[in-house]
């Protein structure tokens, strides 16, 4: 099983591809950010991270996705960037017909460091240890968007192992 | 020259396609909305109004596209929804490769009825006026997004006439 997880931005939308061994566990197969730079006009932007979104599917194939839930913070303006960018990355992988999980912050963290509360360097820490990587990924919105990725896998081992879906 | 107008929305999205005349004044081509029921999934919902946009955008061979900015109103749970079908929308006519030109809701409402403070029946029946309609067009998301593409014309004629683009 193959998960692609995206931690959705304008200026950064961070992805990570993770893979489960045979042992059930997370192995990360890519990780990265597509950036897309400020001076350039917010249409051609969302087309930039769309296609770049359409390309790492198209290349991974990825059986499931995985997407962080809109955190609706003070700043308004920002909040509504994102959701642009979240959009077009929702059509990307609709496209792809594959199931596609959301999930809260809290849930992230609850499922990765046993904390809805966790602080991001006990997070990062988390996922470098649950992948075996010798140094935390970089950069903090690759490590977020793992994050994401082994989140779904564990809802999906728990579907198949309660056959609850 | 052809505009189209997009108020956009994720249950409702309003289209507004309109043409200049020989006398340089607008004229609808079609108008309408896009909907997509509540029931569905947000991705396929966000597929629908991509599709739907792209589909309007080929059959009327837009020279240029407006769109309403965002609102930023005190429902941010709204906003970040409409937000999300907003940036489908500007994918698809970034795709088209033509000119965007985005408006404020009080610019939309100072070019339509001048005055940014117009209240929507006075802004319906001017658009009503504007294009030589009999009746006031229906659903309100489409005269909406007819406000719209009349602002843009006017834009695009007063640049014409000044030079400045």
């Amino acid at each position: 099983m193959i998960i692609l997880g995206i931690d959705p931005g304008t200026a950064t939308t961070g992805y990570g591809i993770i893979r489960e061994d045979e042992h059930g566990d997370p192995v990360a197969v890519a990780y990265g950010v597509i950036t897309t730079p400020p001076t350039e006009a917010m249409p051609k932007r969302l087309q930039h991270i769309y296609r770049e979104v359409t390309r790492l599917i198209a290349e991974h194939n990825p059986d499931e996705f995985a997407i962080e839930e809109m955190f609706f913070g003070k700043n308004v303006t920002a909040a509504i960037t994102v959701a642009q960018g979240r959009g077009v990355v929702l059509l990307a992988m609709a496209n792809a017909g594959k199931i596609i999980r959301p999930y809260k912050p809290a849930e992230i963290k609850q499922t990765i460091a046993g904390s809805g509360n966790a602080a991001k360097p006990q997070m990062q820490e988390m996922v470098r240890t649950l992948l075996n990587l010798e140094s935390i990924p970089k950069p903090d919105d690759a490590a977020d968007a793992l994050a994401i990725a082994i989140t779904a896998l564990q809802s999906a081992r728990w579907e198949r192992l309660t056959g609850e879906g």
